[in-house]
């Protein structure tokens, strides 16, 4: 069905908001033609508001979360412990742990995980520098938390082969069945796995 | 649960996002993020095309259809039938029945319909031009094609009784069941309409 437009304006702007991801041609006239009800400076800074974040964002030197200074507020936050890092895809994940109020440590943030399908490879993610983090004495403790995927997997084999010569202890988040999880509809490789890295009855009280 | 987000860029981004129709904080989110995978260049024209459009969108004088010019691509078609005008809603409508191929005339966009709830009254809607129109002289026959809804009804009864004193034949688009629906599953509103807005048999082989 070939939608005609009554605008080129408009035909321009729609085809912009269908490339965003999951927006299709019909959400992206919705979402336009809305725009038209609003004030121009509302619009204006709808459109700013995406225009400046990418041109002005940065990255923290230390671990590649986005942020406004040089530095990161969780990597100057000297109330956390800087000898624990957690190392994690992409900033999704950072402020998904954060809020999860169970981390104190710092963050290590790749920016992709290994997936040859999408062409990207190690040199791709920032994996060098969790090394040179790794190997400055600084960290005692490496948590990698990335997805319980095939690439998450490979990933943290590949990291954990990197790791393999500095002096830190390399840990993994516990997989297994979920909190409000009936055993009876856990898919069985999850449920194989709760059973083989059980922990001590006692232990589990203390969480 | 309160999102710390990483930077006040980032925040003020996704607080933009949110603010369009049926798009929550999660959404905005990925939306946002995934800007920052995108070149600058991509994303300034992503920016400026809903500015530009808002800035520099025309209404066309005759219809209030939005378009580029001082009068839009319809009404300055010189084929289509100029005595049959069809009333909608809003442009969506308009790029609807345009899409059917089965109208060639033109429309007389209202802009909303009357709805106390919304706060929108006849004042709010092109109700007095389209008077202008059928007193005109030009206009032979109105279409009225808005919601079939309550609110529609009561916009299609205003206007109505606002054109009595036209010398022009007042129409509306067919209610009936949908072609392919199944009568079992049907409204009993509908059907009830159905069966009373009966048509000759011959005469449906004719559409």
């Amino acid at each position: 069905m070939i939608q005609k437009y009554p605008s080129a304006l408009l035909e321009n702007a729609v085809n912009e908001f269908a490339k965003l991801p999951g927006i299709g041609r019909k959400t992206a006239l919705r979402l336009v033609l809305h725009s038209l009800k609003r004030t121009p400076e509302e619009v204006e800074n709808f459109g700013q508001s995406i225009i400046s974040l990418r041109n002005e964002i940065n990255y923290c030197k230390v671990c590649h979360n986005i942020c406004d200074e040089e530095v990161c507020h969780i990597c100057s936050d000297l109330s956390r412990e800087t000898a624990l890092v957690c190392v994690v895809e992409n900033i999704k994940e950072v402020m998904a742990i954060e809020n999860t109020g169970q981390f104190h440590g710092l963050y290590h943030v790749l920016g992709g995980i290994i997936s040859p399908m999408d062409g990207i490879g190690p040199s791709d993610l920032q994996i060098d520098s969790l090394v040179e983090r790794a190997q400055s004495g600084e960290v005692k403790e490496i948590i990698l938390a990335l997805s319980s995927t095939m690439e998450g997997d490979t990933t943290n084999f590949y990291i954990y082969r990197k790791l393999s010569g500095c002096d830190v202890k390399i840990s993994i988040i516990a997989r297994g069945i979920s909190i409000g999880d009936e055993i009876e509809y856990t898919d069985e490789i999850t449920l194989g796995r709760s059973i083989l890295n059980r922990i001590n009855f006692s232990d589990s009280f203390k969480l």
